[in-house]
């Protein structure tokens, strides 16, 4: 978490006052519930949402006595409410302040997470109706293959970001618990309805069954989520750097005027904001492993997790949080070169249309070996004619294929809307509609 | 995937013979679909479906030549069903067949992860109500804590698992997809009809817009979870072993009679099963990483996902699933000292009870401070007494203490049914009910 | 890089002020060697020396402006250089400056971690020659197995940490390296002399061939290295949490008299510390992983390494460095207890010597499979007995037995001094002698 | 390990009849070391060798039956040998031959990758001399930068595997230790003689402090030292991929005539090899987070590292054995296209030039300023050119541009030997010579 890939409403959320916000509420909702059980006089619940507060200054000082953070919580807190403070707490043990506190940072986490992801989508699909119909080269394995279209491209990001926000959803409700149970989870000093209650206030469902600690499969199956989120977030990143390269050029970062380095070398406009996901990817990925050796504590609970958690709770999701935020900004600007686009797929001189003329042959009854020593004596000219000839051009100049289709037929072989005929299709899958009803 | 730690079942999942099947199932399938919209005669769909057939060796051998694995499996296959199998795969591409079989095999893996956890969960569930009762000492930082009871413990073992089942069925649903859509996921040569007609028939869902491939994500996702599944078998497994410990000797693995070793040293009885689980379960959180690192594919594939596939898409299905079933085997038959765990709860003099204690003098009108101070130097004269005291005996010989609870009240503080008295609580929470109807 | 869990003299090493510092310093070398290849005037470099400085609060605002923290630096040094400043960094490129500056940041880092590793190193050498001779039990498995002593528990970690440490060392070398080559690491701009000349004055090796940036397989093996190192502070963390559970209790962390929430429960003494090391471990083991997929850098580079960098160069140092620093003080400060160890080595009432047991009766001519029954059935006895009879008393009253051996032979296999015989040979081999001339 | 993607050499060493053979070398020479103290008979040591064998089908029927592997194999000996078996193993542990002969079989691991190692340092080394004067583009960012030449790329490569090399020299040594010390460290039952004399004999040093096990940390060093040597094999690999791409065709993987799928359309040549060796390393990164696991046995050993090396013991060695083998046929049989690679550093036109353009204008006296100005709205011309103006021929005719420098001495400035000028201080910096003496 360093403040060059953070943004402050996520930074917000893993701020000292926060957290001693959110362990206030807890406390002070706990008092409401004992007092209504009658454990504690209902004055002393009142006067701690009346006079509770705490100073985040104070409390370091305390604890750097007492080294215990939650102890130095209560006694700041005590020096505001007075007397009655001696009620708050009753019953609960630190972890259940903890626990509960850090379930609802992530909770806010991922709901910053969500909203950003869906904000990436929104970008995602206006430009992918935009260049719904933009052809473009499809390529497996970096070499050229057959025609698609960008919008195309965009659809299956945002597809995939579309899963990837399913997934955080889902990775929200794993944590999206409260426990209030005491040291072992037997609630043998405190009754499952303080918890209820707690649970209740917070947004959060009491935790079936807890130890001392909230279990830890949850947080690991939460961080692996956004290793595989972040990991998304690098295969578009990595698509927009190959639009990039130099012998590319289909799409660009968009590049601000006042932007340095451009002008002299007006080329050199580098995919930095994508390599920069690439590596922050990296990271979010490289936390997940962690928080998976978090989930075998030894008995009720050991407090190994609790190191991992200061730094991963933070650190993967402020990370995440940028680098959607990023790619949200990328890909709303990126700078789209059709006309590159189109010069490309032509670049080969139509031989990525080798394999639709041999189905047509085997289609008009030329035997499959026949058609694929037509189509590869002429795609090997063309290959080694480098840019003078073209396929199309070709093929109708053979004789043999011209037995089989005339000129027409032939060009026909050609028409990119062969290639874009199901754009619809898909675009109906992915967005519910084939239209823009934004556009 | 190495004989030791390999089920049968899972195994042949990943036989190539298995493959093979699902290969023919897919093409087959496929060309119903096609025949189905003229695309190539009923006549050939019927041929395939009728004279289909293929061999593993025959394949290899034609694999060896051509290099290529699926043209090699379609070359054996005409040699089965000629001339009429030149209809078969038109239109398609490679990665059609072998993204869909994957698929397949994925989700009949995850259909065995998930049985195999059913039937940990049913093992779990006898023994938590076997010992809902059963006392024992609740620990943290491996440091008793506070009493609970054995059976609690087996709930929240239950409770981690009945959240790993359905984890895997969410991960299994992420997976279970087909894509026939061609060179770049256009359809240009292959109706998505065919797609619609395959994915019904093999159990899966159109892939929404595939490139050459389905997206890695989903696989990512599916590899993660099973890297959190396997933390949880190792969370239980460490359990097992520290209570199988020399000094804690609360429960064992079962030892059969026959098993060698145990006799002239007969407390050398090692929980090897569960450190054995412990093992694996690093291995199958180390898939998860590469499978993240699968998701940036290159454009619209590019190939280097595969040979990760083919190594961890066996090693981590088998892994955990020999793990379960391990697991499985390991607290079904648990060898559990009830005497043991209750001697272990009274080792300390009673001095698990001296939260109780102070919480009780507080609510006498006692001071914090007071009682602290009270129960703080009875407590240490037990524990400076190394087991000749106990903590009740010292409270009820001290003055100060009595004048504010009698013999009786003191006695009261100290029975375990305080700390048991939620128990049906919690198992209501986990199982639905607090009395096993199976019993 | 959280405060708690750093150390100031690491973390300065990562503050901005040291940053531009090393900057500072790599562009005014630079400028002596240009000068004295005649590139540019001495004047130019001699006010560099004279009037250099730079304000970090300045750099920032110029770098919000111009993006790009060099040239930000670059435009501060010049407004306290003057016009001089024009012929610095001259033929160079940014990575120059900044992948000098990083490797030099690591080796410092890498000084302080082996320091530290010497100080444990002294610790530990301390407390094994303290305990050379306290017994205490073995085990596998967590399994009472043979008698060993506390002292060569802590001679293998001293053998483990001289390992870390003298790979601390090669890591050390690994990074030490420096490149002042250019946009494409091909010296078109700059004499390698200057590399040379920067190299030897930061305490560095030139890098044989740079591209524009080091190679970044040198950083995957150093954090790669770190890792490992933490693994070993796990292993020893781990030692001292299971020997401080409660029913263990053959050491624990110190203790201090204030500290709080003790005395009620004075047992709850928690290994936190150590725990707290567990954790730790696993976030440095976890930077490994981004750090190796930092390595397969697009051409002659890309900059996705550098987010991962920013974040891991300190993330992984001051980790590391904070868990040693705390792992030497744990250690230090073990309270170690002798009598509770010797205790534990009998309380199977010597079923640990059946092994030898056994083994001298082979000795005595008996035949394996008659000596494994003789000391199985005495055995068993004994573990059934739960602590009333010992192995010794009653081998020495079973008839069969004493035909081979008397009692006094049979009180000598009990000896302990039989398994601390070779402890000098031991602690030769690891610290060269077995005297501790320290004491 | 799976057929694919093994090499026979490296699979032997994992099979189990090496396994036992070892094994049975380590108990024949801890006879010869027992007999030589007088522990045992010389005959007995001497039938060892001379009745010594095993069958491993034989030990398999014993291990169902026993679940032991040690044991299995040492009853199949006696089956062998006879009566003078009960002399073999004496004192000894089963990890004594487990763990030594596991690092036997890492040695034999290590020599195979490292001799793989120099044969692929030879293929570079050759391909480097071949093409030192090839020029080429610099890339960063994937945008071009400035002019280098093909042999500069594969000297940094050559160093980063000579770097490679060196490092599995100090990881082989990491694990080439032998150790025989009895069930917990000891010696009790066995003379560190018999270890040295094993040692000697397997080509292996005594482990200087063992506890039952040699300590893992050894082990997690070569396994995360295999995972970097991948990560340089995915650079190399990725560099590949990138010069083979449609857009690029600067080189390619070779691609014999009979192999299948090109001809129709011939360039779709794609880089399969390479890809798969991206996957390929991502696998053998994965297995070192496992490997650092394993390091925090607990107490003197439990087994949880076992089920860990039985998979990445051979997985990691096979699979980066594979990989450098297929990288070294890779570069050895590369089809460089050295006039695509010249045609590649004009196509911007002279852009690549324009650094050294605006260096030269500010060494004849034009103010930094300027200089910028003048360059950037040539360049920018040229580069709205699309192809149509070169930057030499605008410079030439911009009138304030030439006030500062003639037609030649601008010609000069775009003179390729600029850029190689120190291409020979490289290559003896990487070879020690700037001469193919091999040539």
């Amino acid at each position: 978490m360093i403040p060059r890939y953070t943004r402050p409403a996520m930074a917000a959320i893993w701020e000292p006052k926060t957290k001693f916000q959110i362990w206030f509420e807890i406390e002070a909702h706990a008092c409401d519930a004992q007092a209504e059980l009658g454990v504690i006089p209902k004055a002393a619940a009142e006067a701690v949402w009346a006079r509770g507060a705490f100073d985040v200054e104070r409390i370091d000082a305390i604890e750097a006595e007492v080294k215990h953070d939650v102890i130095a919580f209560l006694t700041n807190l005590a020096e505001h409410v007075g007397d009655e403070a001696r009620f708050v707490h009753q019953g609960m043990t630190s972890s259940d302040v903890l626990d509960t506190c850090f379930n609802v940072q992530l909770v806010r986490a991922a709901d910053l997470l969500i909203a950003q992801t869906e904000a990436l989508l929104q970008a995602l699909r206006r430009r992918a109706f935009e260049h719904k119909d933009t052809v473009c080269i499809g390529r497996s394995h970096g070499i050229h293959a057959e025609p698609t279209t960008f919008g195309l491209k965009l659809a299956q990001a945002y597809a995939e970001f579309a899963r990837a926000r399913d997934r955080l959803k889902l990775a929200r409700e794993e944590v999206a618990t409260c426990a209030i149970s005491g040291a072992v989870g037997t609630f043998a000093n405190i009754d499952p309805a303080v918890e209820a209650h707690v649970a209740a206030k917070m947004g959060l469902k009491p935790e079936p069954v807890s130890t001392q600690v909230i279990p830890r499969d949850r947080h690991a199956q939460f961080f692996a989520t956004l290793g595989v989120v972040a990991s998304s977030v690098e295969r578009l990143a990595t698509e927009v750097r190959h639009l990039q390269r130099t012998e590319v050029g289909e799409a660009e970062e968009y590049f601000s005027p006042g932007q340095k380095g451009s002008s002299a070398m007006p080329h050199k406009r580098n995919p930095v904001l994508t390599e920069n996901l690439t590596g922050l990817a990296r990271m979010v990925r490289g936390y997940a492993l962690p928080a998976m050796e978090n989930v075998a504590l030894w008995h009720e609970r050991d407090i190994s997790h609790s190191s991992v958690e200061r730094m991963i709770g933070p650190d993967a999701t402020v990370t995440l949080d940028f680098a959607l935020a990023r790619l949200t900004q990328v890909m709303d600007k990126l700078v789209v070169y059709p006309e590159v686009m189109a010069e490309t797929v032509e670049k080969l001189g139509g031989l990525v249309h080798s394999q639709r003329v041999l189905l047509a042959l085997t289609q008009k009854g030329v035997s499959r070996e026949d058609a694929y020593r037509l189509v590869q004596r002429n795609a090997m000219t063309v290959w080694q004619s480098r840019g003078e000839h073209t396929l199309l051009e070709l093929l109708q100049q053979d004789a043999e294929v011209s037995a089989h289709m005339n000129r027409d037929e032939l060009a026909g072989l050609f028409d990119l809307g062969y290639h874009t005929a199901h754009v619809d299709t898909i675009f109906e899958r992915v967005f519910g509609t084939a239209r823009d009803h934004m556009a």
